[in-house]
């Protein structure tokens, strides 16, 4: 059970955006795309990821003043990653020891996915179902 | 594997505000905290939840003036909850169908404490541990 099988599913985009981007524009995006956290990049390299949490730790510390500052000053710089070869059990320790609820999936150094505590759960809940079925065809046979 | 257990380990105490505090104290309130929604109570009733998602909300649509805003006007006023004796199966269904990462624990028409998706990936991962040593003592045996 892996990533990979996560991002055939949900896709390989990801939602990116540049370190100059307002906090307050931030915001939009995330409301408009129904997403939780965004990307931060510049070309091909990643910057940070800037999240929901950054979002209300910056109001927390600044006020209204924290709407004007950039992705920037407001992301999370240093970004844990994983790749499509990891199990799903490897990253929900990724998730739960860094308290991370997303993770970009990088492969041959480029950028290939994002997957999302959510994503995790709802795959989590579809192997128990096959699981249950798997249980009443031995019991059948 | 029911709600119950998570409660056992984690306590039953819930963060809880009223619906007049201003947003920007609620976001002061998250991060001091370090949790992402707060329970929007008046005396004993459920008002309300207000998460990250909704305060990036408010802001995308309201801009500065949201953070002058209170929590009832920016909460979601419907709270989807569970019992303590609920399956952590059906806990995780709820969460992935409605889009919520916070669910209110309800026992005898009383608050009895609060679990969230991070809650519910923790205990996947001490369960699929302790299947692996099932599994082990199973074949040495
Ligand atoms: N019913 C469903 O299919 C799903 C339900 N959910 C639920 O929605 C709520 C929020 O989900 P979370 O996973 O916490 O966060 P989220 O709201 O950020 O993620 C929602 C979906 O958007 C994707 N996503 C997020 N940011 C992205 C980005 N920058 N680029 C590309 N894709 C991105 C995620 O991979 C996920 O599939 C939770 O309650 C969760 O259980 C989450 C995923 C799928
Ligand atoms: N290492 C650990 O023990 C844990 C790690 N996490 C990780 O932290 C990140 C954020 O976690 P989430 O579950 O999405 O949200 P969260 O940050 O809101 O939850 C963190 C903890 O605070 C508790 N909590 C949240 N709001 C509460 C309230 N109003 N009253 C009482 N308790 C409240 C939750 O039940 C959970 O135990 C995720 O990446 C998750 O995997 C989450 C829970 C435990």
């Amino acid at each position: 059970m892996t990533v990979l099988r996560i991002l055939n599913e949900k896709g390989r985009d990801v939602v990116t955006t540049t370190p100059a981007m307002k906090l307050i524009d931030v915001a939009k995006l995330l409301h408009q795309k129904n997403i939780g956290a965004v990307l931060i990049t510049e070309g091909e390299s990643i910057r940070g990821i800037l999240s929901e949490r950054d979002i209300a730790r910056a109001i927390s510390v600044h006020g209204e003043e924290a709407l004007s500052k950039t992705a920037g000053d407001c992301m999370t710089a240093h970004v844990v990653t994983c790749t499509p070869e990891d199990s799903i059990g490897h990253v929900m320790q990724v998730m739960t020891t860094g308290r991370f609820r997303h993770v970009p999936v990088i492969e041959k150094n480029r950028l290939a996915g994002l997957v999302s505590i959510g994503d995790v759960v709802k795959r989590r809940i579809e192997d128990v179902e096959k699981e249950a079925e798997q249980i009443r065809e031995y019991i059948a046979t």
